[in-house]
């Protein structure tokens, strides 16, 4: 398969599974967050048919799911260079009968996606508030994909809502500072928070990721903090991400 | 010090501080939760000189924290055979002049503490919803304390944010099954979660109490999720809390 790589464009592979990911230092690299998500997300259910990814990025999390489902993926994308990678990907990988890239503001989901049929969301949202004073990156590309710029929160999970069917799930990665507007924000859209597993960067720091499954329509109660993922031990990976990035 | 102690009732004290806290397996026994909410409670700032604990149950959480300040401590109990085992408490440990007890339902705290006048407030409240079909406890006393008969989150929080100073800090032991429930009702008060410490029964298991500091009138933002505690190591407790138990 050949598939142009752009400037300053390389091809990943996690050594644990066997999809290539064109990435790119200059515009958008996956990184150990969709990696988290995309192991935290339950699709290996044969019911499992429709999946979405909210703010695909280069399609990474999409991606990695295709290796536990056969469920058809659509990557939704508001950037048009990180859609195309996306895609090319999807080509790299021979997975173009499994995928569909929107390139659209995901607040036009519906436009593509029927209301109440999707089995399973995955959205790494954009983490930081788009404060007029806040410091943004100066490539508008990774701006975009950190600040809420273009999306925020209310949007994705009221998005999420419609396209969910009942009991269908949206699990999201996210940092902890900004925990409750998460949690509140679902909950104002029926997104009922029904599993939490914090990521510590070692032993004895605060979190520094969040990985939250939450049931459309689930009741209001029934939270389980699952035990926490700790990433380094001593300067190396702990042995769980070792194996979620080189295999076991 | 004579103190009367009625029928099932003991004294106990944690060989890590000097308090003594009377105890009965018939009404009420303060637990870990109590021993870990006082831990995690900060108050040794001398610019702290209002405490008040609410559903103070038989006055442990109070007992404890009196060990690390010299701040006035008001002890809210509605049920009068709990507010009289903290009175004998206070007796028995001599600290009549640190404290005050106070026998009512907590919405009515405002007859008694000004309003904007307290800098910390702790709270160990019932942790299950009221359903009319939930299995209560047939002992009332246990089943008021454990059960949101008598109160609730959103009274809780309303009346806390009512008696707090600006960037006072309320501080919370809970369920984590009902997380969420906890964070927007801190929120709809302006009492906004700063730091959350999760308590683990064992390495491996799911959390089983969530501990949380949240600031009146506090930024939306820059929540930390603090490193866990865990509570046993091979049926044994660990360092920390056996620490907080038996002394270091």
């Amino acid at each position: 398969m050949n598939i142009d790589l752009l400037k300053n464009e390389k091809i990943d592979q996690l050594y644990s599974n066997n999809v290539k990911i064109i990435q790119s230092t200059e515009v958008f690299s996956f990184s150990l967050d969709a990696v988290l998500l995309a192991d935290f997300t339950k699709v290996s259910s044969k019911r499992i048919k429709k999946i979405v990814d909210l703010c695909a990025g280069n399609g990474a999390v999409g991606l990695f799911l295709s290796q536990k489902t056969a469920a058809q993926i659509t990557e939704i994308e508001i950037q048009p260079r990180l859609a195309d990678m996306a895609n090319r990907s999807i080509k790299l990988n021979g997975l173009e009968n499994q995928f569909n890239v929107i390139n659209d503001d995901l607040s036009k989901s519906l436009d593509y996606i029927k209301k109440d049929s999707v089995d399973v969301i995955t959205c790494n949202p954009p983490y930081f508030l788009n404060y007029d004073t806040s410091k943004k990156n100066d490539n508008e590309y990774m701006a975009i994909a950190r600040h809420e710029i273009k999306t925020n929160l209310d949007k994705i999970m009221m998005i999420s809502s419609s396209m969910l069917k009942t009991n269908g799930k949206m699990y999201v990665v996210f940092r902890p500072d900004r925990l409750s507007d998460l949690l509140i924000n679902m909950r104002k859209y029926h997104l009922e928070p029904k599993q939490i597993k914090f990521v510590y960067p070692q032993q004895g720091k605060n979190a520094n990721m969040v990985l939250v499954e939450a049931i459309k329509d689930g009741k209001m109660n029934g939270l389980k903090i699952l035990p926490e993922i700790v990433v380094y031990d001593n300067g190396s990976y702990t042995d769980y991400v070792n194996g979620l990035i080189y295999g076991e």
